[in-house]
């Protein structure tokens, strides 16, 4: 159950021009979009967030996701799918449960898309803890 | 034609606890859903990609966003309302013409919700341009 989805943000290990950066082509557009449309959902965005806040190398196991939502596990085990299927997340089955990790770096690449040019070049965003 | 949509992203001018910071509760992930999901659709991402990189205090004529999209108008006006709607974008109406920027500091905020605790501390986000 390896990730042979396609990983549209860092596949290469570098990071595409950001969104302010220049006009968005339609095929970087479309790709994009894949993953913001996977956190497009309050179930998904859950999801992620409790894979992430496990921190880097972190895992967690369906069988303590889905008892989160009030949703069957079939359904959680396919919000994961796509939160899979847009790059974000891998999983592996051991024995009777799959255990989920966010794929390394790839939030951080993905702040770097929509960072704007007076912030990467070291301003302080406005509103950010200091 | 000011924006008195709900504005998700820094309404109050702090950020949120980031995504891997701790899991979100409901009430947050229904509110950041909306602001990621107005993203996940092309035509938005190169919206609001063409609005950016006109950069800060920039801002974009109705009229010169249309013809890059093989679009109706009213269809482009729909698409421009949904980043609205979701505290992206503000407009203003001066003679004929609609004119779009976005709003200050969102993206950076966005992207302060990705960061991980790894990158915000400091270290180099794997992928990202040095």
């Amino acid at each position: 159950m390896t990730n042979e989805e396609l990983v549209v943000i860092g596949q290469d290990g570098a990071c595409c021009p950001g969104l302010s950066a220049a006009p968005l082509d339609e095929d970087r557009a479309v790709e994009l979009a894949r993953v913001f449309k996977a956190l497009g959902d309050p179930i998904r965005l859950r999801l992620m967030s409790m894979i992430a806040s496990r921190g880097e190398g972190g895992e967690v196991c369906v069988c303590e996701l889905t008892p989160a939502f009030d949703l069957s596990q079939p359904t959680v085990s396919h919000h994961l799918k796509l939160l899979r299927q847009a790059g974000l997340i891998d999983c592996e089955r051991r024995g009777t449960w799959v255990y989920y990790w966010v794929l390394p770096g790839v939030l951080d690449r993905l702040a770097g898309f929509l960072t704007t040019a007076r912030t990467a070049a070291g301003a302080p965003p406005e509103g950010l803890p200091s």
